[in-house]
């Protein structure tokens, strides 16, 4: 069976690439048919090639023609809801209803109509105006931006549908899409549907390129490349800290979203009130989508007590009547016993799973594991290695104070979550104990599992490293996203005429802009 | 002569270090009296634990406090405009008037002034408020900072008064400041003033601190240090390039201001319509303050033709007609020759000037090469080699082909400038070449040289690599600055009475916040 073309420069051709792979059906266990190139190096260059012509030609195209491919690609999405989530299902293992057409799917057409409207009316790059010193500034485009999406959400987070794509692509720059090997079929559906949309816009070729999967050393030189702006990528620690050398030996911004235990702390208080609600809430969140989430929270932090033993065991009880979700991947699954036998060699304790599913489909049980908290202050490190799947480990320390010390050794999360009681029993502590996660992660959680993502203009989905690769940047959340992929652009004593549109007194578009220190969707009126 | 004090913790103590070092009056050649330390590895890791000690207590200082101390240390500072004048003139060789005491010292305070209303308004860390979503979000401080200031603004860029410590200080961040040493006795009375003003503010001991230097080899360690969270850094791309590398393997952001050539395109029809004057304009631009700007016009491209060679003359004649400004180290003057020597091993043809200046002021001619399109072409990266100090490189391009040719080959750049006819003669070329500069440079003039820097909101004073270390931000204007020096923290479902107050419904300072989508300055009011 012939090897699926590559979308190069606004063609579908065959791959120069020799080498080809397969994905796999992980509910069975069994190769799909389907094969996928590897590109090569002269295949990289060759997109390389287009996506700097783009950008040089992208300049001069207005923002309403991005804007109005990611509505129509949107539109194209949802009206092939069924099909994209049955070839979603079958090569993730993901559920195609909720999960696949009701949540993830609407999410992402939702963030792509956000990003339309982001671009439409420009106020993302807060366009700055001094108008006595005849100086106007701007975020704009950078250049090509290569977009890595990762295994665990083929739609929202893909290379060429997901966040990233939709925020590089709203800043006005040229994308080079890389699919996740594990869900190609997906990815070239939604590469087949982008092009359709593309259709009926006038942006140039190259303006959107798709290749599945290149190898580490010809990414790598993809990455050092001068033609390629910026990257971003949603992953694992181990690849994104390559990635980051690579972009920041060449100079350039790499936005990466690695690995984050993202803990969460049961106050005394809080699980005397309602520890019932509390385990199902805790078990609930960690065994979502097999716990295959960058924000399921891997780390709990509890002070010790007979009512902390009495709420583990609960949840210990609730792992081991759910049953254990499919993997989106063998490689998932091995990696998952390796960090829980990592976890378990630093000092940690199996309480329950630990081991695969017996059986073809790809699974591993619902695994909790504990430590003491003197246990976790000597082995800080060890102890945080991310169980990327259905797996989590309690720290019960002795008391408020420990735990303040484990969260002085957390290492930078996503999210932090601290859980207190409605009727006050728990200020002191939570006083105590807030400044120091506060500085640990992006964002903080009060009563709440840090699972869900909302696309809000407040989110940060981000944190100190080695969570993300920059502590003042989003990967979620428009307008704030798509700031990552530009440059602040500044225009000192410019003829009127020459100053791109965005910058002009008039403001056709109604952008937000900083107009001698007040935000206005007005015009400039000079007296 | 006992050596100066280093200023750690809040005391003016011995430093610990061995090795000390005296700074130079450039006018005379003669080596000044006083003795500054060079720090040792025990000093820095004393002055990182007090930093980090100061970060933790900072959160709970209202910024009031930082405001405080801000607008009373630029008090302080214009308080001794003629005793500050007077040290920095003799270690700097820079006049004292105009240059210092009526230009650098004022920009210095109007910034730091300036900085203080954005510490007290809050606006600069876009304060993002979801009311629905019960999400808020906003900049804030990163941790230490180290601020680590050049030599050629003894004030406007010292690591302890100008543009980075105001930032980092307004963001929220206790300070390092290393002082440069070619002028150490200025620094020192700024940090002392400093002292003065800190003595009516309610700030942690170690939110300032201040030593001379360190080896490179203990200075890249104190960069390495987790306790650290990012650099400030103006000076040498060499210089630079080591702070980076340092910072990127930590995880951390480093802001470099690094190197620039700034090209200036003067446009046939300009150079035919205002020879004279463009010729006067540039040469009093390259020449002023012996040429020692980090935006030095130091590449001058133009079209071959009579008038360009008349052109050429003249700005000859004013170079050779204007007297050698005096540099601000040996180390300066001799990086110079290197350079200037790099250049013209590179095919440029010395026009003018080239050699020191005889006798024991430090200086060197003013110095013009000239080299042809072709040649810059076949060697465009030694041809940019940045020649700091008063000199520049004119290229000769056949035509506005190989101008946009040449364009194609800069590296990233501060600033670049394009002369063009008002008589609207250059438009074309203008459109041909504006998108090629544009994409090379963080600032891009018309008809004005590129030397002034405002401090205005709309100022980009950075630009793409390696001119800085990311092409997002700026290290001059305000309120952009201060968000090198932020982490974006987000709250998710915290109560309200847990919310800073900068993201708490009232908004008693008047912040700008993008409340549900629409900047506003009113608290939020939910129905």
């Amino acid at each position: 069976m012939a090897t699926a073309p590559v979308w190069i420069d606004g063609r579908w051709m065959a791959s120069t690439g020799r080498d080809s792979f397969a994905a796999l059906d992980p509910a069975t266990g069994r190769t799909l048919e389907d094969r996928f190139p590897v590109s090569d190096r002269a295949e990289c260059d060759r997109v390389l090639a287009a996506a700097d012509a783009a950008f040089a030609r992208l300049a001069g195209v207005p923002r309403e023609e991005i804007a109005g491919f990611l509505a129509g690609y949107a539109a194209a999405i949802d009206a092939h809801a069924d099909e994209l989530a049955g070839i979603a299902a079958r090569e993730t293992g993901l559920p195609v209803s909720p999960r696949l057409k009701d949540v993830e799917l609407p999410r992402t057409t939702g963030q792509l109509r956000q990003a339309a409207a982001a671009c439409r009316d420009g106020s993302w790059a807060l366009p700055t105006i001094d108008t006595k010193g005849g100086i106007r500034s701007r975020h704009t485009a950078l250049g090509p931006v290569l977009v890595i999406g990762p295994n665990n959400f083929p739609f929202a987070f893909n290379g060429i549908a997901g966040g990233d794509f939709a925020a590089a692509l709203a800043a006005g720059n040229p994308v080079i899409a890389k699919g996740h090997p594990s869900h190609p079929a997906t990815t070239r559906r939604l590469a087949e549907l982008a092009d359709g949309a593309l259709q009926t816009c006038r942006l140039p070729s190259g303006t959107v390129q798709f290749i599945y999967r290149m190898s580490g050393r010809d990414g790598l030189a993809l990455m050092r490349d001068p033609r390629l702006a910026a990257v971003g990528f949603t992953g694992s620690k181990a690849a994104g800290l390559r990635i980051k050398e690579a972009c920041d030996g060449a100079g350039k911004p790499a936005y990466l979203e690695m690995s984050s235990v993202n803990p969460v702390i049961f106050l005394p208080g809080a699980i005397r009130e309602r520890s019932a609600e509390l385990a199902q809430e805790f078990a609930t969140s960690c065994l979502m989508g097999a716990g295959q989430f960058c924000t399921n929270p891997g780390l709990v932090v509890l002070a010790s007590g007979a009512e902390t033993d009495a709420f583990i065991a609960d949840v210990r009880g609730r792992f081991e009547a759910a049953a254990a979700g499919t993997l989106l991947s063998p490689q998932v699954r091995d990696a998952l016993l390796t960090a829980v036998g990592a976890v378990r060699a630093a000092g940690a304790t199996l309480m329950t799973g630990g081991d695969a599913v017996a059986g073809d489909r790809v699974a591993v049980e619902n695994t909790l594991l504990s430590v003491t908290g003197t246990r976790f202050l000597a082995e800080p490190e060890r102890l945080q290695t991310e169980m990327f799947g259905p797996a989590s480990l309690c720290v019960i320390a002795a008391d408020i104070e420990e735990v303040a010390a484990i969260l002085g050794h957390l290492e930078g999360n996503l999210t932090g979550s601290i859980y207190s009681s409605r009727a006050g029993d728990d200020d002191a502590a939570y006083r105590r104990i807030e400044p120091l996660l506060r500085r640990k992660v992006g964002r903080l959680l009060n009563d709440k599992m840090p699972t869900g993502v909302a696309v809000s203009p407040a989110m940060n989905h981000g944190g100190p490293f080695p969570a993300t690769g920059h502590p003042g940047f989003t990967a979620v959340g428009i307008p704030a996203s798509l700031r990552r992929f530009s440059a602040l652009e500044c225009y000192d004593a410019v003829r009127p005429d020459r100053l791109p549109s965005a910058l002009q007194d008039a403001n056709p578009t109604g952008a937000w802009r900083l107009v001698d220190g007040r935000w206005t969707t007005e015009p400039v009126t000079v007296a």
